[in-house]
């Protein structure tokens, strides 16, 4: 297959597509004055929508409204809010949801299973349901084709920077474009953990193919990253799509709908690396690929325990080429591997070298986790089992900001 | 059954039961010239011993050499040496095992096979085989009924103190004595991982037996505590025992047994204990209760994910209740729990009380925090599932120490 000629938008975002709109606001659910913690994200017309959803068994009440409202056929909004979780302070969150959906379906004249929702932030404290129903009138007010920027910002918690981007492409003579903003930074982790990503587009496809396509993509990006070993109560990825860019609609397993799955992937990928970046303290990301495993469970695996182990990333902090460590990860994972076939590489210094160190590639190693962006090669043996992971080095700077976070 | 009545040895150590002698010295394995980074225990008479071992598929040498070795029926002595891990270094590192073993058997006119071997530090770089078989002799010569702290000296990385104890009881109206040294700091966690602890005893007690007593002590301390989520390739606690107490030998699962078993046990939770208290970074230990699980394993998970969570335990670096982290963690240990029977508290300060926050106990629980060691209880619901775990806190020390480690 041909690899889908994308293009990357300049300042694109969740507006980009057509006939979508955004804003942002300031509802005083977070202290500081002027920090935006509302954004509203509404498409002109109908759309299809899909999700997915935080494993944790703990659900914040957003990520239950959301779970069920996905069920309706059309959609056409997405509702966020940062500063306050709205997780585990129970009936009452339930119904600020609720009133708060109710009052953007009224303002928006659509019906309340057309609102998708999410909130972000402090977990177990009773969310200001007033203030955030007053500046919902705001919200739909400054609704518009610029307004992604603000929507973006107004998700944020610990994130020194929003996560926007935008990807067009060509089905047939048909430009299509998938926008997308998302939030990281603490607790993001493997498992559709600790993240929001709001994805919209004006592909015309039908709504099953539409997460067929979305699990796919989540599952090689946002699963497959790792800045803490925590899941948070609060993740979701959901994506609308308007069918404005008039394509014949995708509506089965088709070379379009391969072109757009590798697409909402790539926008999944930026997105995830963004987030993995911009997380809390850190200063190095590491794009950490295993293969040579038996089989591709057995790399995730191997990968999983590499990218989440403390050691490893406070070696990353570091710029320390402490291969022992991701041997002694490997170990860990419980996958049978032979040390003597293993080959470690940072960026292009081979280190290890079927089981053997190369002390003189260590200064280059060393140079190489000096950069702020690297890749370290693992190689296991000669199955042909690979996986990839986004993780990033834990900085002192991390456990300051978790130490005082509420 | 009535508590055994056992008293703890001031400045106790591996030397204080019957029979045993030990010694420690600098061989020059460790660069700073006057720290000491070898250890021999040897007993006068022949011992039953058992061992457990890490479960990390990459295994040190020592481990191997000792998995091996513990298969014998009797033996006389551990040898131990500490700044390099011997681990994935090649074969050399295994002859460099044997030929240490060798050596030591020879000066000591024991068997090869009565000697057990253990080393902790760096992995993945040559044993400096040479260096430590000169320090053999001394260690020899230097054996002595005062030498457990010297060797308790000789087995430390990045603790900052020894951890020696002794317990003594009576069987019938024999004194027994248990005594103990052992290592932790960096990478201890569940799952018999990343420790040294030798034992020592006089107790009269069948191999089997011994080795039962062990496993069921070892399951419930040393693998029930976290400092950090990685498993060390060195890890082990092996116990030797010598019969000169003159009790009648402990055969099976008797009165006897269960005495010997929990001293044992309360011997392997005082070094658990004192290995996180002494964790890389550590200024806070937790005792994390969970109770009102559907069975213990379930509680366990619980805990076990409680306890390794980054934002958990920067919490307590930070002295900071926020329990919303403690409810995010169970939920994803993906145990079945409802949110609405939780109870949190933190020592005495009960901050969560079915689901629900108490808002005025969260000062009180905060100065708890503030504390050195205090316990935080976890009740799930109405089951009678229970786990205990000891963990420590997250700080920027601890990164500091494991960037710039090798």
């Amino acid at each position: 297959m041909v690899k889908p000629l994308w293009e990357k938008k300049r300042r694109g975002t969740v507006t980009s597509p057509l006939g979508f709109y955004a804003s942002g606001v300031h509802a005083g659910i977070k202290k500081k004055k002027k920090r935006f913690d509302s954004a509203l994200i509404v498409s002109r017309t109908p759309c299809v929508a899909a999700g997915t959803f935080t494993t944790n068994r703990v659900k914040a009440w957003p990520v239950l409204h959301s779970m069920k409202a996905i069920q309706a056929l059309k959609h056409r909004a997405i509702l966020a809010s940062s500063g306050n979780a709205n997780c585990m302070n129970g009936p009452n969150g339930k119904e600020a949801v609720a009133e708060c959906v109710r009052e953007a379906a009224r303002l928006l004249n659509i019906g309340e299973e057309e609102v998708l929702a999410a909130q972000t932030g402090l977990i177990g404290i009773p969310f200001p349901v007033t203030r955030f129903k007053k500046a919902i009138p705001a919200l739909v007010s400054r609704l518009s084709e610029e307004g992604g920027h603000a929507a973006a910002k107004g998700i944020l918690t610990t994130d020194l920077s929003t996560k926007e981007v935008a990807l067009s492409f060509y089905l047939g003579d048909k430009k299509v474009t998938i926008g997308a903003m998302g939030k990281g930074a603490g607790m993001v982790h493997p498992n559709m953990a600790t993240m929001l990503c709001f994805i919209t587009t004006d592909v015309a496809i039908t709504k099953p193919i539409l997460r067929r396509a979305l699990r796919h993509a989540v599952d090689d990006t946002f699963n497959q990253m790792a800045i803490d070993n925590d899941m948070s109560t609060n993740d979701m990825a959901l994506v609308l799509a308007n069918g404005e860019a008039g394509n014949p609609a995708i509506q089965r397993v088709d070379r379009d709908y391969r072109t757009f799955r590798e697409a909402l992937e790539e926008v999944c990928r930026i997105m995830a690396y963004e987030m993995v970046k911009d997380g809390e303290g850190v200063t190095h990301v590491c794009t950490l690929k295993v293969s040579g495993a038996k089989n591709p469970t057995e790399a995730e695996k191997a990968a999983r325990q590499i990218a989440n182990s403390m050691l490893f990333k406070t070696m990353l902090a570091g710029a320390d080429p402490n291969w022992g460590r991701i041997a002694a990860a490997i170990g860990a994972s419980g996958i049978a591997f032979d040390p003597l076939s293993l080959n470690i590489a940072f960026g292009n210094a081979v280190v290890v070298h079927h089981g053997r160190l190369r002390v003189l590639n260590l200064p280059k190693a060393r140079r190489i986790l000096q950069r702020k962006e690297y890749t370290i090669d693992v190689t296991l043996g000669k199955g042909r089992g690979r996986a990839q992971f986004v993780t990033s080095d834990l900085t002192t700077k991390y456990v300051m900001i978790n130490a005082s976070y509420s």
